[in-house]
């Protein structure tokens, strides 16, 4: 892909205050740290860690919901810590980000269960908290039935989840873009004015699931609005991020796929109005990097193990609402199909083999999880990978999904970011101050004008 | 009052990441650092300022509203920075938890405005990261017109707002008390058993106004349910604070009306089915203190003469709905009856004089704001102040209100703290490691059995 070769490899760390991630259950492994996820300590540690290799940012997913087998959460979840126990990952956030005052932060938050007004104010707070090194990943819900029936809500239907997203949004930059003018704030005690009144305007707007009609709580933070993020690739999910997303998070299953949805989103952003390249693209890798392919191999063997038949129809369920333990393992997975199991489907497809089993779709998922890429290897491979990956598809960079905790990231700190850095690939030190300005360059700390946020800004127009 | 002498003083520090608080505007004043609000840095200091003088906790306010005459903000809410701007406290807490490992916090959040189980979760998160250092304070929501204007809802009627709150609380114990059981965590790696799934239940409760119907995010923190604060005297929020709070704010105006609200919380208590001493009382206090007692009196002088005609008549508006400006301030107040004025009439009339006039009151709070008692003076004079407000009225403590940051908690910490450790009525460590056990001794780290909350473990009577 011209234009590519040189590029600057992004690179973020998935992950949250739970046991597993990934749809596996590694938290046995004699290496993994998870059990430490409640101790303020650990994501200090962590947040230290992903400064000195210079990482982007650490992202932080969440849910409120849990899986459930025919309205029942298998026991096998309680026993594995599959999704529960979790914590709250946004307030792990302001202790991180004191301890390494440099690295950025994305956090999940949800349009159906957070109010705007409120999701506004914490993610402004934590903006300014942070001077401007927050994202705000954007999701209309995952594990949307039991997380809406902890709220005792009904669950809204998932297409109309996106036009609550589309809602939420609008409301949500009339607060944080609409409100206080860039210069409202003098704080001069001399003179005895902190704010200018005619630049604090009220913002009204009502929309068919939101309203507002009242003052920002906040002044403007570095960033305003935090650098927004989006991950999922339905058609609904597409038209939101399109439109609205800085950076979209994909889980490729091969090359040709992912270089395919690189292109589509960046062809139904500039259908929206948005310049080509207003969208950042990063893909979920698993990583296992050793001094030798071998060693890499056989630890990878090891986390694999830790995945048990039941625990991969537990986790597939999770995430698609298939109970695959109901089926005869040697029945035609064909008749069930899912998205999930989708891409196993292709994969046989394109094998000209028979088509798989349930049995296979299940250790299909055993061995993979949720998980989207994996790279196994010696530092070498695996950073021909990383920089093949970028190179082949455009996309521009990487979600790093821990098998173990801390050892994934030590890994690929000793191993690849060095490497990475000698190609010329990878930062050597972190250069611009705000979150998005590391995204898109020195001087973009605001959205850029032709996003839909931008237009929150009456103030500026009037 | 027999067995008061020698009790110990709770001491807690009433802030919030706005630069005024007490309905003042102080923020001008040279020594005052309130602008710095939005850095990390500051809340850090304070904390540790805190801990290094033994405090119980950092109280932390909120409110998503703002004051408004006739439907609009007034300019001098913006050229003072009266409310706004505001950041979200409960963001602070991690990165103050982690640099002071054993203050206590207790954060504000609004029955009306959070939904129960996303209030649970944060609050368990909170214990978690603490290892159960946290305080809720339960309200039903200051500047309840703007706020719910913000949040695009109709207010919420004064009564029912109580009623919601308790329906909150309710919902909030069966999430926070009844789903997993004390011992439900094993996190053993060997046998893979991270909790035993028997002991991990759903709860399903169907309120008035809130419903659960699922499992706790989080696993049980140090203290399950943060300790109970609450503030308000009004019939409905009594109601409520004698049931469930654990500790009760009042804003006092003498020793005797302090002494009977001591009193009468603890008889509601005991009414609502709790054993006597249940509900700590903790009362507002501004202090100034100096070296000497003019130059404490000369520092009241400059804070009190920060505060303008015009910002009083704002912060009033904003507490009470009423325009004082509006009035002919020669006119009697008699017949603008607030329970913020009444206090001022209830002194005139005690000094048996003509009644006031609205005038009178717009200076009573220009001097006073909302804050409710103040002590002045040399060291010996704010320590027989303190102890005497203790040993005359029954009440347990003192909310820090300060004048400035971080003046006045300095001066407390080097003038006051010595002499109430001198005289055997102030920690001079730590020796508890819970916020409850802090409050009610070693031991005491859940809801006791007679609290409404201890009935959410049903699992316990199963």
């Amino acid at each position: 892909m011209p234009g590519t070769e040189s590029k600057h490899v992004k690179l973020g760390l998935f992950e949250t205050p739970v046991l597993n991630v990934g749809g596996m259950t590694t938290w046995t492994h004699p290496e993994n740290q998870t059990h430490r996820y409640a101790d303020l300590s650990y994501w200090v540690e962590t947040a230290q860690r992903l400064q000195d290799a210079t990482f982007d940012f650490c992202f932080l997913a969440d849910s409120y919901g849990h899986g459930e087998i025919g309205g029942a959460r298998p026991d096998v979840n309680a026993r594995e810590a599959m999704e529960l126990p979790r914590l709250d990952p946004m307030l792990l956030v302001p202790a991180m980000a004191h301890a390494a005052q440099q690295l950025g932060f994305v956090v999940t938050a949800s349009t159906v269960f957070e109010p705007p007004f409120a999701n506004a104010r914490r993610f402004s707070t934590l903006d300014h908290l942070t001077r401007g090194r927050v994202g705000w990943n954007v999701v209309t819900s995952s594990f949307a039935e039991s997380a809406s029936a902890n709220f005792g809500r009904p669950m809204v239907p998932h297409d109309e989840r996106y036009a609550m997203a589309e809602d939420h949004l609008l409301t949500t930059y009339a607060v944080l873009e609409g409100s206080w003018e860039d210069d409202a704030v003098l704080a001069d005690k001399a003179s005895r004015t902190y704010a200018d009144p005619a630049k604090v305007h009220r913002v009204t707007r009502t929309g068919p699931y939101f309203s507002v009609d009242g003052y920002s709580n906040t002044a403007p933070s570095p960033q305003r609005t935090p650098v927004l993020f989006q991950a999922g690739t339905s058609e609904a999910g597409l038209g939101v991020g399109s439109r609205h997303a800085e950076c979209v998070f994909l889980q490729g299953s091969t090359r040709a796929r992912l270089a395919e949805h690189v292109t589509t989103l960046d062809r139904l952003a500039v259908e929206a109005g948005r310049a080509p390249g207003s969208v950042k693209t990063m893909v979920g890798l698993s990583v296992v990097v050793a001094p030798t392919r071998e060693e890499a191999q056989r630890r990878y063997a090891d986390y694999l193990a830790l995945n048990t038949r039941e625990s991969a129809i537990a986790s597939y369920a999770l995430f698609t609402g298939v109970d695959l333990g109901a089926f005869d393992p040697d029945a035609p997975f064909s008749g069930i199909r899912t998205e999930m199991g989708q891409s196993q489907v292709e994969r046989h497809a394109r094998s000209e083999g028979p088509g798989p089993t349930v049995g296979d779709v299940i250790e299909a998922h055993r061995t993979r999880g949720s998980r989207g890429m994996v790279a196994v290897g010696s530092p070498d491979d695996v950073v021909d990978e990383v920089l093949g990956l970028v190179d082949a598809t455009g996309v521009d960079g990487f979600l790093l999904e821990p098998f173990v905790q801390p050892g994934s990231v030590v890994d690929v700190a000793e191993h690849v970011v060095p490497r990475l850095r000698a190609a010329g690939r990878f930062r050597t030190e972190y250069t611009e101050d705000t979150l998005r300005e590391r995204m898109f360059g020195a001087g973009h700390r605001h959205l850029p004008a032709d996003h839909p946020g931008a237009a929150a800004r009456t103030w500026a127009t009037a």
